[in-house]
């Protein structure tokens, strides 16, 4: 059996599975301080027996093993967690493996092993969600060089309607600053939810999405793309971002069937959870 | 020993060397129409012995080997080339393993391999000439799923004193349709190399490279960055570049030592004819 924990901003989910995915048992706490959130964190393992842990996290986050901050959430702007060795404090109550990754590489990694990208070893999962996100498996391992990757921030064209100026602090204007959740909520002054039916905010969201899984294929040739979070719940957003990413394309590549290519995750809200299991049964397979 | 071909636009060279990346012989034959030029590759490799052949070749290729196009030069506009089966026009010559990949790709393994990457297993190498591509090694192996990346044609922001329209035939003002050598030189009605002292010029260079190399290291993360190709004889442009790209990423991700993560090839013109080779070894090694 192998225990996952799926790090989120707003909740940690707990879980224990099999090598095969299946999840066994499972809770939420809420992520409030460390101390606070990891006392629960550790008595669901307490009433487990589990022989490796994997960790998907938010970040950004240490994931190079030869660097002194490894296991490490480093620089969040929730700051209680800044700089907490969330892997250093696992090991030290139980004396398992532990994998630790990013809470959208492990999506990748769930959605390649048992979701919407099942059998293939290329895929890229994006949550669009109060951030935006991406995580990739690339020849069967995840994504990582320097560091994980970020793609969230990536420059993005300004749509010629689009007056706001954006959310990021780091950027103003890049992807995430355009059209996470935030970004849709204060230029329409709605919640995405509520605005479900104003076909232009689609469309610009479409916009910019489509611009980034244009930037995506081409610089990373996936052979699957997931589209995941809360905003991508509006299902209108599916057929309007492959139908851009077509326009910007232009015939320049070859594309593979976009129905079939850019897809909603087979795993719901469970693509975090269950390649954080892979997290742990990779690093007891290595 | 082992043989390799870089197949560009305008020559092709054809290389014998050993495991280490050592080159005994080498000669260059003009890219006319394939009969002609395929001819002298042949009758290069006839005079050697070599027990594996990888080419390196200008784009669009099929790199899938479960694809029935697999090793031909596809859709290019240098129209006698299109669909030319580059890998079965040797193999039926010589009976050995061949490698195949982009000229990019194989630029990039060859510069990890004993260049300006050597020892990483993760680099990132971008030739800006009379095209702009790039190839990637992540996690050791060529970045390659759906197909080969197509890195040149990125989307970028606009100059804002940028008034040429971008020679992309398919996109206008892509990255390469915006910087490359030929952008260059109708943009400014002089070739790169006569505007050398033209400060603006660079400046607004790197102003476009810079948004590519910060999408790239957002995506990809890779862990070094080599710059090559005809316009990055310009050695300014690397400063400008540097600066540029750690002022569009603003702190958002902790940087490497610029000055050391984007640099020059280390085997100048030599990187796709080394890596060719490499794509022979990894052939007959796997
Ligand atoms: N059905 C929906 N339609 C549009 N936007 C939604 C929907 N559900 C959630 N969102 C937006 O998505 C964001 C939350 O993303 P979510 O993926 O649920 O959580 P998180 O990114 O915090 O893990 C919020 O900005 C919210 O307004
Ligand atoms: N020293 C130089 N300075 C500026 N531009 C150059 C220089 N040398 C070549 N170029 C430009 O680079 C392009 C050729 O790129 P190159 O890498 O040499 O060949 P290719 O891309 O065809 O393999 C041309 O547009 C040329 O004007
Ligand atoms: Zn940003
Ligand atoms: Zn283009």
């Amino acid at each position: 059996m192998y225990g996952a924990i799926e790090a989120g901003g707003t909740k940690f989910v707990c879980a224990v599975g099999n090598d095969r995915g299946d999840i066994i048992d499972e809770a939420q706490f809420p992520t409030t301080v460390p101390d606070e959130t990891m006392k629960e964190v550790i008595s669901f393992f307490q009433k487990h027996h589990v022989k490796a842990i994997g960790i998907g996290s938010f970040g950004p986050i240490e994931v190079n093993k030869d660097h002194a901050d490894y296991g490490s959430i480093t620089s969040t702007p929730k700051l209680t967690w800044a700089n907490y060795p969330i892997v250093d404090v696992m090991k030290e109550m139980f004396d398992v493996p532990i994998g630790f990754n990013t809470d959208v590489n492990a999506a990748a990694l769930g959605e390649s092993f048992t979701g919407a990208a099942k059998g293939l070893d290329s895929c890229l999962y994006i949550t669009v969600g109060t951030g935006i996100g991406a995580g990739a498996v690339v020849n069967g391992s995840l994504l990582q060089g320097w560091s994980h990757p970020e793609m969230g921030h990536i420059l993005v064209r300004r749509h010629p309607e689009d007056p706001y100026e954006g959310t990021c602090p780091y950027h103003k204007d890049c992807l995430e600053g355009l059209a996470a959740g935030p970004a849709i909520e204060r230029r329409w002054e709605k919640k995405g939810i509520e605005l479900a039916d104003k076909q232009e905010v689609w469309e610009m969201e479409a916009f910019y999405l489509a611009q980034a899984i244009m930037q995506y294929m081409l610089i990373l040739s996936p052979k699957r793309i997931v589209m995941g979070g809360g905003v991508m719940k509006q299902k209108q957003l599916f057929p309007l971002v492959r139908k851009q990413v077509a326009t910007l394309l232009n015939g320049y590549i070859s594309l593979p069937e976009l129905e079939t290519f850019i897809v909603p995750p087979g795993l719901g809200d469970h693509a975090g959870i269950t390649g954080a299991l892979m997290l742990a049964k990779n690093e007891v397979e290595k």
